[in-house]
């Protein structure tokens, strides 16, 4: 080409940059140009939590490179060689003449930038539902760092006791820990049945929910927020639900982001289900020559073989690279994602990855899931904690489908490693021999995520029978005949038990010789801390003739209806 | 079948005990016998370094359940229905007969052990070169329990000041570790060239050394130990090498092991080609009766496509459980390792998958590589360290062949992830559009192994050109005309600078402006910390019209020839 390239990319945050300064190492001749609407560019919108919280001292931090350099016009410019404009926003895009319409936001001026190459990025919003007192001062959102500002701001003027957050998801609960670590009272308002509803089936939630409580923050499940509440001043003092009402200094809506696709409809680009923009797999919009990626445009998924919206840094900077390789003149598809999210909340880890058994059976799979909890490294060198891990299979292929974890535990690793199974179409028999980095600071010999596709192929083999808690609780709500039997040593009796009346305990020590006292028409249940003994107890009894045992899967650790202890020694 | 099923298992370690409780699953009427000829079963060999360091305060704990019971004869009766008889050795097997022949250890009295099927899981012994001196006192080996005990009373007895290893793999650097912690002066003496030998190439092992040296160690690679000189009571005083002679208190060989094949060999069953059993992928030997796994078994590698002989609990393990469906009924064919490894060595974690460079090639393998380090999490979030990392794929389908890491950072999560990505025969394109889990607390938005992907992918398609460190030093050695350009802030190079004679400092700020005062004609090669400024200094120079530039790869992080500040704000 004798004449550059002109790129223009809408949106300055993760995908647009990503996308200029890939197109910039492409294409050293480009014309590129980035408009932002807000004033702030490539920040880390992921850390604002973290700002709340004082783990970032300085917003600065989230704005600059590790070492330090701000990442700011000057740095695009002298850097990258790339011009990126704040305060602009584009309003309009005109793709028969390709040119971007686009407001000065200061000024209020007109401006207009023509294109060969045209790139929306243009992220995603908080959703805002229409409540009575949204408009109040001190409810909140947290997006962009003007936001983090603000909340810290408030915090420190009003000498903030008691906070609600509404949405128990990712950001909900990373705010929720920042505010206690800051000694407000905290409470949580979901409105579905569980924490993390997006992430985790019921009883994954019910163990995280276990942990917050915990830590002193109030969980409301199952409560949905009416009003926003304010005094005479205008500002926030109750909130209101369905339910009752909480006082509160500060609220934060944290019920989720749509996609911003005002400019990309106006335009007449077309729109998928999702309601965030379609793309074919180049991540090109149904006008060739404008493609779209990050927050505001569809992500393929692999599992559901259908687009989805999510939002995500890490696609943002992968849907960047590549639309930064094709628009100058490659040719790379998305190959889609599998839905992998981790949150650090107090002392748990908890991550997701494929789908929720709940998703996977309303997708009209047949499913066959594991709990299965086991310690991150050799019980013998210190500090060893449980991952709670359930794992979910397609019935007929074994197909891993989802992984799911929570615990104080090094859950990360697993998870990643099962993102990765996942994208590779792993099998549950594949996982069995996975051949992960084993030494004792790391690993039990045999990996949590192994031990989980153990259990899971001795399900599916029929080795291990078993029954989860939920199939328990409903035993028990049918008021059936049947034994709990805790096969665990009298010292861990003393440390936690189950809250259920129907619970007898023989150590698994002890079992085989107690086996002959006890009647043989009975239902068995038995169970651990995690269950390996539970399955152990399962396969004697089952040996020696009793004809209806099966174990609990996941022992004590995942019962999410009430334990006598509190687990503290849960390590 | 209405008789029972005998089993004999011969090995109490690892392999047998599992293979022992997963045929009891399997079956339960079976008679399992498992024999052993020393009076520890069950044990956790890999936990030994720990027991000496004192993070492990009792054999018991290498000894029990993670609830604390022992795992003895007791447990195995009680709890599983295993007869498990310690101090019997197996000396002979008739296969016609099918009778192993034992002799107990304590009384020299012969007894024999009929069996349907028997399962040899003999481990592996120590490798003790014909040294003079190897048997003087305070000369130890560590793979058994007792060996520990040994060790722990030595140091105790003796008030022992100065420790000499003998091989620098994992075993001999855990203890190294552990000595330095209870205050000896440890030497490490490595035949080869660098340490680590078998799970890194060169400058990885270089990375690892230098972090060796800032503990204190003293590294002596490529130096051959020749003698182990003693005083009249025939205690060790001195380990001589080819190039001096180090005083010492006691000395560990730690140079690997060898599989334990004697009974196999007399038996008349086919040894492989590594030394150990020759065993099908069921595992079974060429006797369709008599199985064997564990260290004293091949195994078979996938990338290398035959068998290997290795050394992992892990594989051990499953082994055991294929072995114990496999007698029992089952056919369960094991798919193989990809030699996987992981250890901590003081601060740093350091591990393999696949195959390193060195390997590759001398498989035949035309491969690509790159040295791409990064921080483990979100550079604003505490506490973020860096994992230097090689990745290693074939050229022509890019399928990734090896990762290696080493550093202080949560190098362990990407060795799992790769782990799992070469078993299930990922590509570097693979691995560039990862859906990882990302948070702050635990990644970046581009994680550690997706940027190594990235940065391989742009070599692979020539956007990176780039040189080792180790070119580097060639073209010094040969005093060619280059200069290296260090492109970090002044900052930085306050804190670290390379050792070298012919760096100019230009930070990446101001490249695209110096540009014009530098001459076109030089062979430029940029860097930085990492060298992702490097590669954008590469494309800046090279968009300029720069004829020749190649950034180093790694940056100064992995540049093994010398630094002028140690590294201590690394991180």
């Amino acid at each position: 080409m004798s004449k550059s390239l002109r790129i223009v990319i809408v949106g300055g945050v993760a995908a647009g940059p990503k996308a200029a300064a890939r197109a910039r190492r492409c294409d050293p001749q480009a014309e590129i140009t980035v408009l932002e609407k807000g004033s702030y560019i490539s920040y880390a919108g992921c850390g604002l939590p973290y700002l709340i919280g004082g783990k970032v001292p300085d917003i600065k931090d989230l704005l600059a490179t590790p070492v330090g350099v701000l990442r700011d016009s000057n740095f695009f410019q002298a850097v990258k060689g790339i011009r990126v404009l704040t305060g602009k926003e584009a309003i309009a895009i005109d793709r028969v003449q390709r040119i971007v319409k686009v407001r000065d936001v200061a000024t209020s001026q007109e401006e207009t930038y023509p294109y060969d190459r045209l790139v929306l990025a243009t992220g995603a919003v908080p959703v805002r539902p229409s409540l009575p007192g949204l408009d109040l001062k001190k409810v909140f959102v947290l997006r962009h760092p003007g936001d983090g500002l603000q909340i810290l701001a408030s915090l420190e003027e009003n000498k903030a006791r008691r906070a609600v957050l509404v949405g128990a998801g990712a950001i909900g609960l990373e705010v929720a820990e920042a505010l206690v670590e800051r000694g407000l009272e905290v409470t949580v308002i979901e409105a579905l049945e569980q924490v993390f509803p997006g992430w985790l089936d019921f009883e994954m939630g019910a163990m995280l929910e276990g942990h917050l409580i915990s830590k002193g923050v109030r969980v409301r499940t199952g409560e949905r927020v009416s009003h926003f509440l304010g005094n005479q001043e205008g500002r926030l003092e109750k909130v209101r639900t369905d339910k009752g009402e909480y006082p509160a200094d500060l609220a934060i809506l944290a019920i989720g982001v749509r996609p911003n696709v005002e400019l990309a409809r106006q335009a007449g680009l077309e729109i998928g289900p999702t309601g965030a923009i379609k793309v074919d797999p180049y991540l090109r919009t149904s006008d060739e020559n404008i493609y779209a990626g990050g927050d505001c445009a569809e992500v393929y998924h692999r599992l559901l073989k259908r687009p989805v919206f999510v939002s995500s840094g890490q696609i943002a900077n992968i849907h960047g690279r590549i639309i930064g390789t094709n628009i100058t003149g490659g040719q790379v598809a998305y190959q889609g994602t599998v839905g992998t999210g981790v949150a650090k909340v107090f002392d748990y880890t908890v991550g997701c990855t494929g789908l929720t058994e709940a998703v996977a059976r309303k997708e009209g799979y047949e499913v066959v899931t594991a709990l299965a909890p086991s310690i991150d490294h050799a019980h013998y060198y210190p500090e060893a904690k449980f991952v709670g891990l359930k794992m979910v299979a397609d019935q007929s292929s074994g197909r891993i489908l989802g992984v799911q974890v929570v615990g104080p535990g090094d859950a990360a690793k697993r998870l990643d490693a099962a993102a990765t199974a996942i994208t590779l179409g792993a099998t549950v028999f594949d996982l069995t021999q996975l051949n992960l980095g084993y030494s004792p600071p790391y690993s039990t010999a045999i990996d949590v995520l192994i031990n989980a596709a153990w259990v899971l192929e001795n399900k599916i083999t029929g080795l291990a029978k078993t029954v989860t808690p939920m199939e328990v609780q409903e035993l028990t709500a049918r008021a059936e005949d049947f034994l709990l039997l805790d096969v665990r040593t009298p010292t861990e009796l003393q440390e936690v038990r189950l809250k259920h009346p129907k619970v007898m305990a023989i150590p698994l020590g002890k079992l085989r010789e107690k086996a002959k006292e006890l009647p043989k028409d009975k239902y068995y249940i038995p169970f651990c801390k995690f269950s390996l003994r539970g399955y152990e107890a399962q396969k004697i009894l089952e040996g020696l003739g009793f004809p209806q045992v099966k174990f609990m899967e996941g022992g004590w650790v995942h019962w999410p209806y009430g334990l006598e202890t509190e687990p503290q020694k849960a390590g």
